[in-house]
Formats: structure tokens, sequence, C-alpha cells
């Protein structure tokens, strides 16, 4: 006889991204707050702070920030001295840099009622977001993003993950944090690329949801390279809020096959590796977008001048639209190798996202490569023009 | 200026627990149904085979069995081999093994549309539902427990795990099964100490949960140690229903600090580690209810009699209730430790389930060292009484 008994439940997921200033400094009550909030009467929770090493560097003073905000607090103790780890995408391919991060959850004891702080960009936050979610089968989680890119993207959703063999995110799982402190100004000290580089994913999102953004990016193309904070600012609270309503109102842990988020994103995971990493992430999403832009065109979804008006917001905003890499041979192949790999980790059938219009994405189940090399053909005659044109200004 | 965002969403986490015999006999159904209702009309999806060693040396015919059923599927397809594991708690300590999952994960391209299934005990199942369950993000993950314990209570849950560094359990995350098939024709070939040690989830859950149930047990002591298939089917029943009730009413993923249905396991998860995991985890629950079974006598919740004829019933059903481990100094020592490693695990306050009465669990935020210690020594001494008779016998 057959029988079956059925099991269903639902888990709320709830948190809050916060954007602020000196989020160590003592006046700054925000931190101090979200403990008192969360306390536990019987004991005081730990916090083990891990620290991405160029934040580490170019703000010498944190350490004693850190220790004197937490000296103040009845809550909560440092679990012990902040963790320094290597960030960028260097650390999530080394599993050695996961290993120090569990190791340090077991020496310290840090359990399920404590935290795990991650203070970095993305690269540190996914890495750590990953520790945190596997040791004990879950601590609770706190992301400090320390870029453009993390505070506008990365750092404010639900992901977190390391590499595989050199496979990108491989291994990972969907827990959100349990908080975001955006902390402006941590910005500061950004070099001019990585400052760049997060503009990215706000034109991504902008494309491809919010046509109202993605004009006032327009608007904001002087100001953004020569990095007034107030337009930076306005760009990553609007970003952000794009991204976690996209989250919210879509397949959060990505249950189906399509993700939107990921426009320009399939060829721009392939172009970091080819790379080696040394083009940035946010780089390799301002080539991946020109190129689906180009590609959006082609299929005769926008006009040449809508193309054309994005591909030239891209350059001016200061960001890259071409890379040498991809006219090469073995480049062009391992580029269109991506789409299936883009495809396996998502699984199921190919969906990529690209523009019926500006301001709106829609999936596509087939990409045709012959379109995909002729968009790079045009982007390298274009990258050529805005050369000549630098050489003749 | 501060500004905040607030995020939010549900997940909805649904499977359903298949009852059956012969899961891949060629007129059973149950599977290929399952496969239709979830079938993707654009592809076919890929099934990745893990099974335990001893199962599949005690079933020889099994991979014939599994060809022969998945050729006649048309929705899916074999991503590969089974990937055959050596099964016990040894696989959970064995980092090799969980990358050969991943691996044959990445070589196969199971991606997020695939299945993963565990064939095998308990120890597989959390092995290779942590190793689906951070590859990709996740891989759908199907459950096929062959032994009682996992049939009435690991299996049917929402927890995955391996061991680091001699810690149970310290790397893991809680992510659902898509499905769960108890296929009672595994338990044929279990050996005598695997039959017996499951039985101990049922007594656990019925103390502290079901008192009818407790007394249906008792009236099968003479049954279930010769292997009546009837009783133990319907034992695993309501037991996997027991447990699914409790997740799914409670705190399915454990974010406060109780854990009711580890009764009687502090002192189990110290003792399998100290024996080297010759006591089986069932063997161990045994005798770390017994030992709380006698504490919350001491402590005057239960009678003198209640507590014996609980004691007298472990022994009668053939499972242990000591083992001189406990009484060597550095044993003692140990098992206490035990306790705080059991809270860190958790984290928080100390929280200990004892019975409140028969049928009724407590949480409890105090162990008293002494008193567990005296309940060892009472236990030695009916150890030996029970020697005795058996001998007299």
């Amino acid at each position: 006889m057959e029988r079956v008994l059925k099991q269903g439940f639902n888990i709320d997921y709830s948190y809050n991204i916060y954007f602020t200033e000196g989020i160590f400094a003592p006046h700054n009550k925000l931190l101090s707050d979200f403990f008192q909030q969360r306390r536990n009467p019987d004991f005081k929770q730990k916090v083990l702070v891990v620290v991405d090493s160029s934040v580490w560097k170019h703000h010498p003073n944190l350490n004693q920030e850190l220790q004197d905000y937490f000296k103040d607090l009845n809550d909560v103790v440092l679990a012990g001295p902040p963790l320094v780890i290597t960030g960028g995408e260097v650390c999530k391919n080394d599993p050695q840099a996961l290993e120090s991060i569990v190791q340090a959850i077991d020496e310290y004891a840090v359990d399920r009622h404590s935290y795990v702080f991650a203070i970095g960009g993305g690269a540190i936050l996914d890495l750590v977001g990953y520790a945190a979610a596997i040791s004990h089968r879950g601590i609770r989680h706190v992301r400090i993003p320390t870029t453009v890119l993390s505070q506008n993207d990365s750092g404010v959703g639900v992901k977190n993950s390391v590499n595989y063999k050199g496979k990108k995110n491989f291994l990972g799982t969907f827990t959100p944090p349990v908080a975001v402190f955006n902390d402006y100004s941590f910005l500061a000290t950004l070099d001019k690329r990585s400052w760049l580089a997060g503009i990215s994913e706000a034109i991504k999102v902008a494309l491809i949801k919010d046509l109202d953004f993605y004009n006032w990016i327009q608007a904001q193309v002087e100001d953004l390279p020569r990095r007034d904070s107030q337009s930076m600012k306005e760009l990553i609270y609007r970003c952000a809020d794009l991204h976690l309503e996209h989250i919210r109102n879509g397949d959060p842990f990505e249950l189906g096959s399509s993700r939107p988020l990921d426009f320009g994103h399939w060829s721009a995971h392939k172009l970091e590796q080819l790379s080696n990493f040394e083009v940035l992430h946010g780089e390799a999403v301002a080539i991946g977008l020109a190129i689906d832009v180009i590609y959006s065109y082609l299929i005769g979804n926008l006009t040449e001048s809508e193309a054309l008006s994005v591909v030239n917001l891209i350059h001016q905003l200061g960001l890259p639209v071409y890379h040498p890499i991809l006219s090469e041979v073995e480049g062009k192949q391992q580029l269109l190798k991506g789409l299936t790999e883009f495809q396996e980790h998502l699984g199921g059938r190919l969906t990529v996202v690209l523009l019926e219009k500006l301001g709106k994405g829609r999936d596509y189940h087939h990409i045709d490569g012959d379109y995909v090399l002729q968009a790079i053909d045009i982007l390298r005659d274009f990258e050529k023009e805005y050369n000549r044109l630098d050489e003749v200004s």
C-alpha cells in the first residue's frame, strides 16, 4: 500500500538596507541601535569582522574605530581581531581564503546567534556570506559593501558564492543577509577604475527596467566621472532600490530559468575569466551591455541611434565598450562557449535578457553567434573611433 | 542624511514523502509520475544518482534496475553512471567524498533544473544533500533513505551537513529536498544493529510529543526486534509524520535556540565521537535517551517506575542503555564538554529538552553535571543487571 505525507511551510525573509556615512564613527548610532533591537538579555552576541585587505590598507584607522565602537556596546562583543583577507576575485578562487573564515568561526566559537560582518567589495561579500551561510547551517551575516558595485548591486541581494575550478560562482547559496549598511564614506578611497566600474550595473538595471532612471544617468554624464558624490549617492540608492524590488517581486532564489538582472552578464562573466580577471567585473559588464545593446539593435528592437546613444553613454562615463581579446579567434570561440556555461549555471533552457526597447528587457532563448560577432566588430570600430577622437582633442 | 530600504519576501517550501516498495521496479509508477508532473517540454532533465556503498553491495541488481527504469522514461535521463560512495559517518568526515560529488555535478553538467538523487543511510543523505545545496546555489535534491533511521527521521527533514575537524555537522545548510521516497524494500537487507538502531528516534519523538505512539511502541516490543515488517512500516510512517509535523509547525530553519527533536542527542553526538563512530547514531541516541530519562526522573519529573519502564523498553527492543566509555574519567569530562559544543552549534543559551512527563518534552537551560554522572552510574548498574539476567536465562 502506498502512502504519502505532505510537507509544506513558509519562511519569511526580511532585512533592511541602511544608507549612512561613517558607520563606526562614535556619534553614529545606526549600528548600536541595530544591535540593541536584536539583543538577547541572556548573553552578549559575538561579532566576527572580516575585512577586505584593500579597505584595511586605505583606512588605517578602521581597526581603532572598530575597537572603540564595540567597546561602548553592551549587547555585543568582538569575537576576535578582524580577519583581513585579500579582496578581489582572487579570494573567490582560493579555497584557503574560505577555509580561513570557517576556521575563525570555529576558533572563536562564533555561533548561530552571533554575527559575521563582511566589510569590502563584492568578492569579499560573496566569500564571507558563503562561509557564514554554511557554518553551523547559517550564521547571521551583515554586509558593509565598500565599492559602488557592491553598494548598488551584489551587496544588497541574496546570493553568495565562491568559484570552483575557475567556474565563477559554481559553489554558493541563496542566503539573505540580516542587514546591509551602505556606508558612502568608503567610496572616497576607491581608485578611479573601481569608482567608474560600479556605474555599469546602474546602466544595466535602468536599461531593462526604468527609462526614467536611464535618462537621469544620461543627465549625470559629466558629474559621475568627476566623482560628484551627490550624483553617486543618488545613483547607488536608486540602483539598489531597483535591484531589491526586482528580487522581491521576481524569483528571489531563482527557481525558474530567467534572470533579468543578468542583462549583459553572459559575456561579462566569460570576459572576466578570459582576461584572468584583469578586467574588473563592472568593466566587463559595460562591455557586455554594449554587446547586448548592439545585438538588440541588430535584431531590430532598437534604432541605430538608440543603440549608439547607449554605447556613447558608456564611453562618456569612462567605461570600456570593447576589449581586444574578443576579436582573437580563441576569444570569440570562448565567448560563445560562455553562453553554454551561463545556461548550465541556471539550468534548463538558455535564457538571455535583451532589450525589447530602452527601459524594458525581454527573455530570449536563442542567441545568434553571428550577430554576437558582428556586434563585437561594430564595437571594435567604435573603440578605434573613440581613440582617434581622443588623440585629436 | 540617512535613508533605509526595506527588503522582504516569502519563500514557500513544500515536498512530499512517499512510502513505497521497489521504487525502481518496472511496474512502480511513483517515480515516473513524479518526473512527468515536473517535466520540462523544452529539454530532458538530468538525474545524477549517488549511492551508499553498502546499499550498492547488498543490492547487486540496483544498477541494472536503475538503468532499465530510466531507459523507459521520456522526461529525464541519467547524467552518468551512479556514483558509489562509502556510507556511514566516515563519508561526512572525508572532504574528498564531498569533492567527488561536486566534481561529478560539474563533469556531467548537472544544472539547477537537474536532480541529484541520494540513495542510502543518513550520512550519505546529509553529504549528498549538502553537495547539491551548494552546487550552482542549489540543485534539486531527492532523497531515497534506505535505513530505518533515515526513513523515520533525518531523511524526511530539511537539514544537510558534513563534519569539520571532527565536529559533527559543523558545515551544512537548511535546504528541503524536492521529494523523499521511503522504499521499505531496502530495509530487508539491513543488518540487525542498523534495523534496531533506527527505533531510537521513534522512542524519542514519542516520549516528547505523543504518549499514544509511545504506548503503541510498547505494544510492539516483541514484534519489532524479530523484524516484523508491518510493525516497522507503521513505526516509520508515524515517526516520520511526527517529525514533519514538528518541523512544519516549529522553527524549520532553527532561527531560535530550542531544538526539541534533539531530545537525548546532546550526549549522543558526543558519544558517537568518543567511540570513533563505532557506536551507531541510533545506538548513541538510545543511550542518550536513557541518560535524559533518568535525569528527568532525578529532577522529579518522572516517577521511578516510569523512568525504568522507558529504560527497560529500550533494552527489550535490543538497544543499549549504557556504554563503558561513559564511566571513564576522560569520557565523563568529554561528555560534559559536549554540552558546550551542543550550545555553540545552536548558539545562544544552552537549551536542552527533558521530559516534563511521558509524552511531553520541555526546554531546560541548565544541566547539572552531577545528575548526569549519577544517571550514568544508574545505567551502568542496569546494564550489569541485564547482563546477569541474560546469563541466567
